[in-house]
């Protein structure tokens, strides 16, 4: 990759002419921030990636159908966290409405230039009027400075925020691209994610933001899970303003694709270690398969086997487990030929065990950042996939999540 | 169905002409019973349905072959746990057919009317040497009242043993179906499951035994999950001795798999009761599909979800998280025709919440046994699947198991 890519501290603010602001509108239980604002100076180009869950938040409806209206072109965002607004039939929908119109009212733009999101409790009506009374502070609190703020107003169970950013030089010239993310549980994105916000200040044309985003997520957001689960709500939007002057052609995309992968990973590595109830990163690498499709398949079974995540919770270099899931993923899969590794600790290859090395398998389990492997013995291809440990803490939290 | 069925208490021992043992042959470290031995008096046809994980085990691998060579006549099953004989390469093979030859000298037997089968952590050697030392005493201890001493034998980190048996009455003679079955984790049986073992006094022809046992199986071993994982050593053996006088043709097949469906179920909730940490038994009901694969996909994903399962254990009725996984099964789903019921309390329906009933559907599932029902709005087809929940005594089993 032609990658001039230099990873700073950052955010959805970062990038030139966006502001952005976090406040509390009243909607979490908490008080805490819970509506977040993202406004560009000046119209600027956007791409997004939607959940294929077919049980479609209201939100998500309205989104979609303001870019295709507006054919791509946005000036600000609203989010709220702490009600979903999913599963709330035409009074939800109304409700996303009002939501983006007020919005649009406030930033004085078109209301196909407002996108909506929303992320919390399923099926639980969303309080309109304290986000209409609330989003007069939200736009007299935009800053520069705000994105910190807004990265925490959209958290549910997450731990932490999620931001990234990074500069990327484009046929000479610096532009940069930042971010935020949220999501802890019901992760596994499926041609989207949780919810993420990137701004660019790189000049890129439509058509081709949806392709850098595309393929940016594929190998980011589209290879995380938590707990196998697909949300409701799940959506990835950038925006891209040229404010830099630095602008995305054939010959610089794959330079701005470098750098927006850079800044999906970061986040949603984000998402992974801020999981619910996560203990440790794992990445997931399966090689040796027979597609690329098969490789990907394998790798997201490994991720989602609670006997695996278990294992990996518990410091245990159970390699059977990992040649089990393998076994019955549905994939061409050749035991003979098939390696298990841990770390780098070889624990079975050529049909036999090597537990001789299991406690060295066991002291690499003890860090926080972990990869496990394994080879299929079917072909060249290969995929990573990143996931968390599986604790009491998860079934704790979502055991408990709406008492 | 023309069931003339009527539950008894039972086991692999009740059908006539049966008799078993189970002892300790010192492979599970606490010397618990972990050799059980089946000795049919006379040969039996038989059938059975194995794992589809293609990361087979030596036993299921050496059962096969004798089923293969005897044409589907056997005299004698035995099966060890504490060990899993699978991913053990050469020698576990080796130790796999020592095992059935041994068993076959003492029985007055040909080799290849022994079956073979192994359960336990995956990976570790077969300790061959303490079972053939076991196998004269397990010979000795053989009797006709000796089935709970196999069905103890056969677990691993199951909290009970699972027994059931019934009497059919077949064209006016009465014959008994009875069997054992073990399993507590790694359970998503594909086309078989853990391990299970029936018997039948009754004479049936072989091909209409591996029929009615496929049936039998599919709506049964095959319609359960603990956890999604499907195990390198599943296994389904049902033997028939013709000792009861009574025999199944085209006319008495029906009441014949009534009866083995009615001891197959009774095995296969007694894994989900006793699944790992388990604390409640959920039957998952999915209706209203464009077809029977749609509802069982989907039953499958609502009964492996982690987030739905965690729900039920904190008695959540959350039925937003229903409605998310029915939305992202890949199957045809319709939000607006859609219903949620827990119980017999409808929470979602016509596209809007009834939150107001949470209250009794909360009261509800503090019950040990419960419904959660699915309509998918897009059809008449409909499956039936039992899970359990997910507790944190389960992250503490699976984390903690080799340890």
């Amino acid at each position: 990759m032609s990658a001039t890519v230099s990873t700073t501290v950052g955010g959805i603010t970062t990038a030139r002419g966006f502001r952005a602001a976090g406040i509390s509108a009243g909607i979490k239980a908490n008080r805490g921030l819970d509506l977040a604002l993202i406004v560009s100076d000046t119209p600027a180009d956007v791409a997004a990636v939607f959940t294929t869950n077919l049980a479609i938040a209201a939100p998500v409806v309205v989104s979609r159908e303001h870019l295709a209206r507006s054919g791509g072109v946005a000036r600000a965002v609203i989010v709220n966290s702490g009600c979903a607004n999913a599963c709330t039939g035409d009074e939800g929908m109304a409700n996303a409405r009002v939501m983006a119109s007020e919005t649009a009212r406030l930033a004085g733009c078109r209301e196909d230039e407002v996108l909506v999101a929303s992320t919390g409790v399923i099926g639980v009506g969303l309080p309109i009027e304290k986000i209409t009374s609330g989003l007069p502070r939200a736009f007299a609190a935009l800053g520069a400075d705000q994105g910190p703020a807004a990265a925490q107003a959209i958290m549910t169970t997450d731990p932490f925020p999620k931001e990234a950013a990074v500069r990327v030089v484009l046929d000479g010239r610096e532009a940069v691209i930042g971010g935020m993310a949220k999501g802890s549980g019901m992760i596994e994105p499926m041609m989207a994610t949780m919810l993420a916000f990137v701004t660019t200040d790189a000049a890129v044309p439509q058509p081709l933001l949806q392709r850098a985003l595309r393929d940016a997520v594929n190998t980011t957001f589209n290879a995380i899970t938590v707990d196998g689960e697909c949300s409701t709500n799940d959506a990835v939007m950038l925006l891209a303003n040229g404010r830099s002057g630095a602008s995305v052609n054939d010959a610089s995309y794959a330079a701005f694709v470098d750098g927006l992968t850079t800044v999906c990973r970061e986040l949603a590595l984000g998402i992974v270690r801020g999981g619910e109830g996560a203990t440790k990163l794992v990445t997931v690498q399966v090689t040796g398969a027979a597609s690329e499709h098969d490789a990907r398949i394998t790798a997201k079974a490994i991720a989602n086997s609670p006997l695996v995540k278990t294992a990996i919770h518990g410091g245990d270099p159970n390699w059977g487990r990992l040649i089990a899931v393998a076994g019955r993923a549905g994939v061409a899969f050749e035991l003979s030929r098939a390696v298990v590794t841990i770390g780098s600790i070889v624990l079975f290859q050529d049909g036999r065990p090597h537990d001789e090395r299991a406690p060295d398998a066991a002291a690499y389990l003890q860090g926080k950042a972990l990869t496990v492997s394994v080879d299929l013995g079917s072909g060249t291809a290969s995929s990573t996939v990143w996931t968390c440990d599986l604790s009491a803490e998860y079934v704790k939290i979502n055991a408990d999540y709406r008492t």
